[in-house]
C-alpha cells in the first residue's frame, strides 16, 4: 500500500538513477534510496559499466541499518544470476521490510520474478510509484528490451525560421555558448552520439564531450554506407579519445577503406541498405541495439534526421532556437520527408520549454 | 525624488495603458493612476479613438480627492491644445501634488513642455520611472513620432523545422486552438493586421478578430502592388465588418481594378515600387505611419516577412512553434533573404517564452 512520502523518495531515487545514464549500457540506469523513519540511510545508482547495481550500492551504504527499512528502486530488482547475485536476493538478505518500485522490468529474465522473490520472502511490495516518470527515464532500456533498438533523441539547433546554416554551410555559431554547453551535457547523458555520413564528411566533427570534466566519452557513431569519410581528419585522429563506430553497407564499401578504419581502431558495423541504397534506419538502430546501446543522441544532418523521423524512430526531439533569421536559402533543419498531407506529419508532444542563454530550449516527446 | 511604491504604481499604470492598445491610434495608449496615502483614487487609460486621455479619465474618477495626490502617467502629459485642453493643465487644475512619469513625449508639440507646465505650477515631478517597460509599451507611438512608421510585429506559426504549410499549401492546423486564439488577441492589440499580396491571393484570409467579443476590429492592410486580389472573395465580402486598406503601386494597377476596390469601400494607399517592381517595404510603412497607424501585426507570407526583416523593419517577432515536422518540401516561414554570411543575419533578443496549449510561444525583440 502506498505511504506518505513514497512519491518524494521515488523522485529522489529517479534523480539518482539519472546520474548513471550514458555510462552503464546495456544495463538500465537505476536509482535506489533506503529509508527508515523518514531518514535516508543509503543512496545508490548503477555504477559505470553497469556494476554494482543501484540496490547494492545503497544497501552497502545503509549497512545493518537496512533491516526493516524501505527500499525505493526505480526498476524491478533483477532476479537472475549474472556477474553478481540478483538484487532481489540482496534486498531479502539485508532484511528490508518494504520495497517500492516504479516499474516492472520487461527483461524476460526478470519480468515479475524480482517482485516475486521479494514477496515470497514476506517483504511488502508497492509497484508503480512514479511509473510515468520512470518510463521516461528508462525509455532507452525499455525500448531496447521490447523493440531491440535504443531510444533516439534528435537534436535540432536552428534559427527562428528552422535553418541550421547559411546557404554556404556557415553555422558557427547559431546558438550561444550556454546552449552549446548544454549539448555537451546531453551527449554525456546518452550512450552514443550519432550523425549521418553527410555531416561527417562536411564537418568532420569531433563529437566528443568537452568542457565538462567528463570521466568518460560516449560512443561516436557515424552512418556512412561506403565509409567515404575524411580518412585523416579530426574524427580519425581522435580514436584514442573516444570510441568510433562506423555503420556501413559492406556491399558498398571498398575493402581497403574498411581496413583503413579498422586499423585506426574504429568498430565497423554492417547494416543492410534499402532499395534506395541508403542504410535502412530501422536496421541501423537494431544493429546499435544489438551492440548494447540504449540511448542515442542524433545530431543530424537534416536528411538523416528526416529519415529517422519519417521511420518513426525519434523518441525525443530537443530543439534549440536562436534569435536570428537566415531565410529560405539557408540549410533546412530537416530534409525532405515526402509527406502527402498535414495529417501524415509526425507529431510530438511538448515536454518542457525554457530559456537557455539567449536561446530557447524546447523538448518534445512522442 | 523617487518614493516607495513608485515602481508598483507605475507598473499598474502601464498595465492599464495596454488596455487601449490597438484602439486609440494615432494617439499613444497611456495609462494613469491617482494615488494618495497608498490608496488608489483613480485609474484611467486612453479611450477608444484616443479621447479622453488617460489622465482625464483618472482625474474624473478621483474628483476632489485628487488634490495633493500623486499621479502616475506612463508618458509625459500633453501640453498642446488640440480637441481638448492639455492634460498637463488638467493635472494642475486638479491640484495634484506630485506627478511621476515613465517617458518624455518626443512629439515636438510636447517634448518637455508637459513636464515644464507641471513644474511651473509647483508640482513635484519624477521622470523616467519604469522607462524601459514604457519604451516597449509605447514603441509604436515612439517609432511613428521619431521614424514616421509604425512598429511592426511579425508573427510566425511554424512546425519544429520552420515550415508554415505542406508543399501543397495545407496549413490548417499546424498550431493548436489556444495558440490561434492568442493570435486573435494579438491582432486586437495592434492597430492593423498586415499581409503580403501572395498570402491574400492564396488564402483570401478574413484577418478579423473572432471569438473574443471584440468591440472593434483592427484595420486590415494588404500589400499588393497591382491589386490582383480575389475581387469577390471573403476579404471583399467583409468590408462592413472591418476596414480594408490596400497598399499598391498605381503604375502597376489597372484603373478598373482600383475602382472596383474603392467601390467596395476599401481605402487605397499609393506606395512606390522599388527597382524590382515590388512595393518598397520602408515606403509602405511610412505610408501607414502617415495614415496614423502606430502598431502593425504582420502575418506573412514568407517572402513579405523576409523583405521586412531584411530591411530592418521588424521590431518584434512572435513565434508559435508546433510539435510536428513537415520536412524540406514544406513552405518556409521566411522567404529568401540574400544573406552573404551568418554575421549579416538579423539577430533578435529573447523577451520571453511560454508554453501555450501544446505549442510554444516565444517573443523576440530587436
Amino acid at each position: 500500500m502506498p505511504q506518505a512520502h513514497d512519491s518524494r523518495f521515488m523522485r529522489l531515487a529517479l534523480a539518482l538513477g539519472r546520474r548513471g545514464r550514458g555510462n552503464c549500457w546495456p544495463n538500465p540506469a537505476v536509482g535506489c534510496v533506503i529509508v527508515r523513519g523518514g531518514r535516508i540511510l543509503g543512496r545508490g545508482w548503477t555504477q559505470p559499466g553497469g556494476r554494482p547495481h543501484a540496490e547494492v550500492v545503497a544497501l552497502t551504504q545503509a549497512g545493518a541499518a537496512a533491516r526493516g527499512a524501505t527500499a525505493y528502486v526505480t526498476l524491478e530488482p533483477c532476479a537472475h544470476h549474472g556477474k553478481t547475485p540478483p538484487c532481489a536476493e540482496a534486498l531479502v538478505a539485508a532484511g528490508v521490510g518494504r520495497v517500492v518500485t516504479a516499474l516492472s522490468d520487461p527483461d524476460p529474465r526478470v519480468a515479475g520474478r524480482g517482485h516475486a522473490i521479494l514477496r515470497a520472502a514476506g517483504i511488502a511490495v508497492t509497484e508503480g510509484q512514479e511509473a510515468d516518470a520512470a518510463r521516461r527515464d528508462h525509455l532507452g532500456f525499455l525500448t531496447r528490451v521490447t523493440e531491440g533498438r535504443p531510444m533516439v533523441t534528435l537534436k535540432l539547433a536552428t534559427s527562428l525560421d528552422g535553418r541550421i546554416a547559411t546557404a554556404d554551410g556557415e553555422s558557427q555559431w547559431i546558438t550561444g555558448a550556454e546552449a552549446r554547453r548544454h549539448v555537451h551535457a546531453l551527449r554525456l547523458a546518452h550512450d552514443a552520439v550519432l550523425v549521418g555520413g553527410g555531416t561527417a564528411r562536411a564537418d568532420d566533427p569531433l563529437l566528443t564531450v568537452r568542457g565538462l570534466g567528463a570521466a568518460h566519452q560516449p560512443v561516436r557513431v557515424v552512418a556512412a554506407r561506403g565509409l567515404d569519410l575524411p580518412g585523416a581528419g579530426r574524427m580519425a585522429a581522435s580514436l584514442a579519445e573516444a570510441p568510433l563506430w562506423l555503420a556501413h553497407d559492406p556491399d558498398q564499401t571498398r575493402p581497403e577503406t574498411a581496413a583503413h578504419w579498422r586499423e585506426l581502431g574504429a568498430r565497423l558495423i554492417a547494416v543492410p541498405a534499402g532499395p534506395d541504397r541508403r542504410l535502412d534506419p530501422a536496421a541501423l538502430l537494431r544493429a546499435l541495439g544489438a551492440a548494447g546501446l540504449t540511448r542515442v543522441f542524433c545530431e543530424g544532418g537534416g536528411a538523416f534526421g528526416a529519415a529517422l523521423l519519417r521511420a518513426g524512430l525519434i523518441d525525443e526531439l530537443v530543439v534549440f532556437s536562436a534569435g536570428l533569421a537566415l531565410g529560405a536559402e539557408g540549410r533546412p533543419a530537416l530534409g525532405a520527408m515526402g509527406l502527402g498531407a498535414l495529417a501524415d506529419a509526425p507529431r510530438l508532444r511538448l515536454q518542457d520549454v525554457t530559456p537557455i542563454g539567449g536561446d530557447v530550449l524546447s523538448r518534445w516527446v512522442r
